[in-house]
């Protein structure tokens, strides 16, 4: 077993941004680069994974590319320490993010879709407000498309490796 | 510009392994998974990575998955203390190589072909001494086929973000 998961990697652009901050502020800043979630870690067999992969090829000539949009600093606080760019949650992402939630992809998401790019987490309460203050001051205002997604799994040290890419549209196959 | 790389990444088993090394002697450890390397860093614009992926997608079509077989761990000793699994250099995987070489991809190597992928590495000549000898007792004695590569390119940071992976042969178009 397993744990895959599935994302979109922004630009080198808005990925260079988002390590500044995740340098100093997030512990995860080495074991993946900065992503928008499109689907949260799920256990699964080597052979499931290859399965997974047959079916996301069919998902993505399904699905046009997408508009990312980053538009400002937020927090996912008292929920937890998270500080993001916020994406637009157009239809576009919000109709992919569905199909990759379809009963063959295991069915619906435990919560709603927040499309997001972690920059800063576990942090301490007092730093978390330091470092939220600072960062929405900073703000962020950033669009992009988005024409592929990328199948990773999980190694033992905690870092992902990326399985699969899949373009998105019909005119990529 | 940014660099763009070609590397192929063996199963987690095999990236598991090398990490249990790369972990305590390599700096690179955080910056890219565990992988074989078929294409050097190359500098390249935004443009010209779109039409590096567009040709790579017609050459991964025309190349089988081949076999991976890390028998003995070796070093690049007296030339750098890079300690690494050396891996079978196969037919099918110099033919790679070499497709990944040609005037289109800006021409031969600069270094002949040695399969390998590296564990160990920055360290003094002391401690590569005593970390090569009880590494090449360990050994490693593993094969699997791969069946797919990736384009990477680099992050400011140093780390590296997939680009787009390319499955071998006709089969899996």
């Amino acid at each position: 077993m397993m744990k895959y998961g599935i994302v979109a990697f922004p630009s080198k652009k808005l990925q260079d941004l988002a390590n500044s901050y995740r340098k100093r502020y997030d512990p995860h800043y080495s074991l993946i680069p900065p992503h928008l979630t499109l689907k949260n870690p799920v256990e699964a067999t080597d052979e499931e994974i290859r399965q997974i992969a047959e079916k996301l090829a069919k998902t993505s000539e399904q699905h046009e590319p997408f508009t990312l949009r980053a538009y400002k600093i937020s927090s996912f606080q008292p929920v937890n320490n998270v500080i993001y760019m916020k994406v637009d949650n157009t239809p576009e992402l919000l109709t992919l993010h569905n199909a990759l939630h379809t009963e063959e992809f295991g069915g619906a998401p435990e919560f709603s879709f927040v499309p997001h790019i972690t920059i800063a987490q576990k942090l301490s309460d007092d730093e978390h407000s330091d470092v939220y203050e600072s960062l929405r001051m900073a703000g962020v205002n950033h669009e992009e498309t988005i024409d592929r997604f990328h199948l990773l799994y999980q190694l033992e040290n905690g870092s992902w490796t990326v399985y699969e890419t899949f373009r998105l549209g019909k005119e990529s196959q």
